[in-house]
């Protein structure tokens, strides 16, 4: 293409919409479903339940440290997909583009979704973009949908919280909320910081493997952090969840920078972890499982779910006290993903 | 809730999301599946292909005569899973929304897409929402996905245009984009000019039923209007397609807002119609039964498929003359779905 810079006729559906699927979209997401450019992809289905997700991502900035946001919108929906137990089948783009963005950034996106779809070995089959005037979107939106399937024995769900459940974070906390806001802030730190945003299909196909029927809830810690997600998985399933604060696994750099921001790393995005509750009597195994996976290497036991108030997350301090720890109230920085 | 426009904090995942949820999203598109509010909807799989779209919807005004906003993208995307012959499953709703959008109209755009689900008997299952500061969205952008099934039996692409076949049109042209242009250039013309947002999964699968193997394809000519739409199929299929001008369907009201602005009808979205290349035998029997239903009582056939430069579009005009149809070239208006 001769422009360097997206233009409204880009979002027309007519010719120059036609070249810019034509020169870059096809020329790194090429695949026979979406060569052909249908109002829809058909694809063949497989047995078992139907999982369907979909998330748009904003983040600001579009590129960080440890990644970007084509390749944070793969790998969140395809980890939406596998919290649910489901294996990734496919993944929709939709492109909301702001007039004037640079091609060669929308390039390097769509390099990186291609990176990432392949890495996870899950296509791309269908997609849309739409163009806005200047000063009507912030450079680029994504939005990514997924459809997975579900084995028939798989039944994960945040109401499967069990009395006696351990409590798993699969590794660190915090790593890609506190990269985009020291990144946004303009703030730089000593220590390597870096967004955590990663797949965890390969990670859950393996425990579910391992562990028939002792994964009860899986769920991804992203906007609202950990307490956040746990706070939802008390409420669902009518229980309590006790965490120990000495067993959270944060990078120090990680803990450095949120004692500088006056922040709590347990409310920090994260794009690459999952909590799973699990049946105590397995969870060390589960846990020496993970440390067998990249993706699980940091994993740690963080609490139990007991009977108490319903919904109500406690953790218990160092020092021998204890504090509720309440779902995010009050948003500390928009964008995070 | 207490507030009366949109916050950044309804964006951050944690409490006032889960408000937001609860007392707006829940309460018009309430499911035993989406009150789940786990990261994926997990839904019992049917026999047949998968069919899988994904529309973004940015158009502005948010509200025009005819529809809106919502209605668009629910609709948008039933009609892009039914024009591969799909029954449409479910659907995803992902919202980008500018700080600042007045609650009430994000209720009426929500109460409008729960009215248009349900009239389709397709529900929302899974969503998502994003909040971004003033300035960075305009008002709100709506993604929505699709999941669809492909009946056995059931083959519909472009590719599958061939010669001698008759292409149908299900009803007037340009009724949504010409609505669109009107409202956002202020002009105010006489006559009831409005969107033709409407679901066309019911008209086709009827199509399907009574006409098996006699549709060869369907799509929906929305951006770039059935002139663009026509060039894909007869791209795609390696054939050419010639018009009979005077077989158009346009409502005199839309002909008269055209020649004051200097566009042409073929070239302006629909989003309530669809063009069918159907068997030429079986022709005037579709017409028929397309009259019969109310989504298609202004069917025509207005034109033929035929050997020829693979791609090209032509139209015969009254007085005798032909000329060649290009794709949409330029934008005439952004943001018109």
């Amino acid at each position: 293409m001769s422009e360097t810079t997206i233009l409204l006729d880009h979002g027309s559906g007519g010719l120059a919409s036609q070249q810019l699927i034509g020169e870059l979209f096809l020329k790194y997401l090429d695949s026979p479903i979406l060569r052909g450019l249908e109002d829809s992809a058909v694809i063949d289905n497989q047995p078992g339940k139907l999982a369907f997700t979909t998330d748009s991502y904003v983040v600001d900035p579009i590129f960080f440290p440890g990644g970007d946001i084509g390749k944070l919108a793969v790998h969140g929906t395809i980890n939406d997909l596998a919290m649910r137990g489901a294996r990734p089948l496919c993944l929709s783009l939709g492109l909301i583009l702001e007039e004037g963005l640079p091609l060669a950034d929308l390039e390097r996106i769509i390099i990186s979704i291609s990176e990432a779809a392949n890495d996870c070995g899950v296509p791309i089959v269908t997609g849309d973009t739409k163009v806005v005037p200047r000063g009507k979107a912030d450079k680029i939106f994504i939005n990514t949908s997924g459809i997975g399937i579900v084995p028939e024995n798989v039944c994960l769900s945040s109401k499967q919280a069990a009395t006696g459940d351990a409590v798993i974070l699969s590794g660190t906390m915090g790593d890609h909320g506190i990269t985009i806001m020291t990144r946004r802030a303009g703030i730089s730190l000593q220590g390597d910081l870096q967004s955590d945003t990663m797949a965890l299909h390969r990670l859950v196909a393996g425990l579910l493997d391992q562990f028939p029927g002792r994964i009860h809830v899986l769920r991804d810690p992203t906007r609202g952090g950990v307490a956040t997600s746990l706070n939802e998985i008390a409420a669902s399933s009518g229980r309590s969840i006790v965490l120990d604060e000495g067993l959270l696994p944060v990078r120090p750099e990680v803990r450095a920078a949120c004692e500088i921001l006056g922040l709590e790393a347990l409310y920090l995005a994260n794009e690459g972890k999952c909590l799973a509750v699990v049946d105590q009597g397995s969870a060390a195994d589960i846990i020496a499982a993970l440390h067998r996976m990249p993706e699980g290497r940091d994993a740690a036991i963080i609490g139990t779910v007991v009977d108490g108030t319903a919904g109500r997350v406690l953790i218990n301090t160092p020092i021998g006290g204890s504090r509720v720890v309440t779902p995010l109230h009050g948003e500390p920085l928009p964008r995070i993903c």
